[in-house]
């Protein structure tokens, strides 16, 4: 069925040869991406964070400026250029990154939630550098839940398309499928980032697209529509998962 | 006091130029080095850090290796390239960190802890990605003291000559005398990290260098002495820095 779902996209497209770059699909439309991780500030020398390189989203945001689209980077501290033409909005926190999304919510067609945002942050950043106290062998850090970005835009009443990302290191689609039905997202790109061969740093990647079905008999438990590139170079996957994307996009809003 | 001390060593020197590259005062001399931040893994995807470039650590090197020295550098994850010639040995937490420096302290003479090395870890580093819990709005992160790096290698029966550093926000000068004389150290390095012009991610820095003087009358509390170049780039800086290092050492061997 996935199969033929994507076989009738191709059969609508003008040219023969399916191609973002010639085709522009989404000329005209504004995709809003996320990318790189967040720094959650311990105090003004230590923070937490995570190993996300920022290369899968900032691929994202290259193949969408391909396929026609304005597009708005919000990227956490990476070391990666950022596409030419890109509007590159830097932040550091979840908080500041939620903020950044939402104030570009009113012109986003397509929301891009690739980056890996810290889930909790610390609950009062010190102004001041922490000392470490002789004796003292332990301390306790005491961590508060960010805010759901991803989650947030996709229930917000100017709610554009919204893909988010799943990054799990076990049991990878039942969770992505779980979070793809939880936060109301219209799709899901799910990847194992337990294997180092490919995810966070590499420039390799293999995902799993995962989307509801349209039509499914019971809406509360729909089918799961399922595609699944060959594992290839982020900027090879990022192409295919715009068009996947677009094509998902345009058919929700025809 | 200070400037005639300087004085006395420059006229102690062969040459009307000082000019580490054609003096070579550290030529046969092994220098190791530690740069760069630790990471101190959460889970296998987050970890805690710091704001760290690496930069100042590296430019030592460079400077020690321009003095002639073999340079051993042990750094954490940072984002430049090492200066030829140099020993790199890549390591991330501060435990590693650690091992590396206690594996080249047979050959060492001269220590200097430029590190920002995370006085605390998780207690244990889950092997699966923490899950946000739904409804868990407050998490609590365990932390346990790390290896006082500069401290044990101090305090070794191999004692090198040991160069530390002390990054603080408030009352700089004199956490870094208390930072010298507690962790028995032959000289610091005090910056103040909460000027943003300087230290960390700047390549601009501003230290004083603080050291126990000889020959005072009580050892308990002994009279400092203090050299304070003049704001530079990081690689002039680590120039007059390797200078006034190997004048201290080659007097305390003499």
């Amino acid at each position: 069925a996935i199969f033929a779902l994507l076989q009738s996209h191709r059969d609508e497209s003008s040219s023969p040869v399916s191609n973002t770059q010639t085709q522009k699909p989404l000329q005209g439309r504004t995709v809003t991406l996320t990318a790189g991780p967040t720094r959650e500030a311990v105090d003004p020398v230590r923070y937490i964070s995570n190993h996300s390189s920022g290369k899968m989203g900032y691929a994202l945001a290259e193949a969408a400026r391909d396929a026609g689209a304005r597009v708005n980077l919000i990227s956490g501290p990476v070391q990666i250029q950022a596409p030419e033409g890109v509007n590159l909005v830097q932040v550091n926190s979840a908080c500041d990154m939620l903020e950044a999304s939402l104030q570009h919510l009113p012109d986003t067609d397509i929301f891009i939630a690739a980056a890996a945002v810290a889930d909790y942050r610390p609950d009062n950043a010190a102004d001041q550098k922490m000392k470490k106290q002789p004796g003292q062998n332990e301390l306790v850090l005491r961590l508060v839940q960010n805010p759901d970005i991803v989650a947030t835009i996709a229930r917000h009443e100017q709610r554009p398309f919204t893909v988010g990302f799943a990054a799990e290191t076990q049991d990878v689609e039942n969770y992505a499928i779980s979070k793809l039905m939880r936060k109301n997202l219209d799709m899901i790109i799910a990847n194992d980032v337990s294997r180092s061969d490919i995810g966070f740093n590499s420039d390799q990647n293999a995902v799993t697209v995962l989307w509801k079905q349209a039509g499914s008999a019971d809406p509360a438990t729909p089918d799961i529509g399922r595609y699944q590139p060959d594992q290839a170079s982020k900027t090879t996957l990022a192409r295919q998962l715009i068009t996947q994307i677009s094509d998902h996009f345009l058919h929700s809003n025809t």
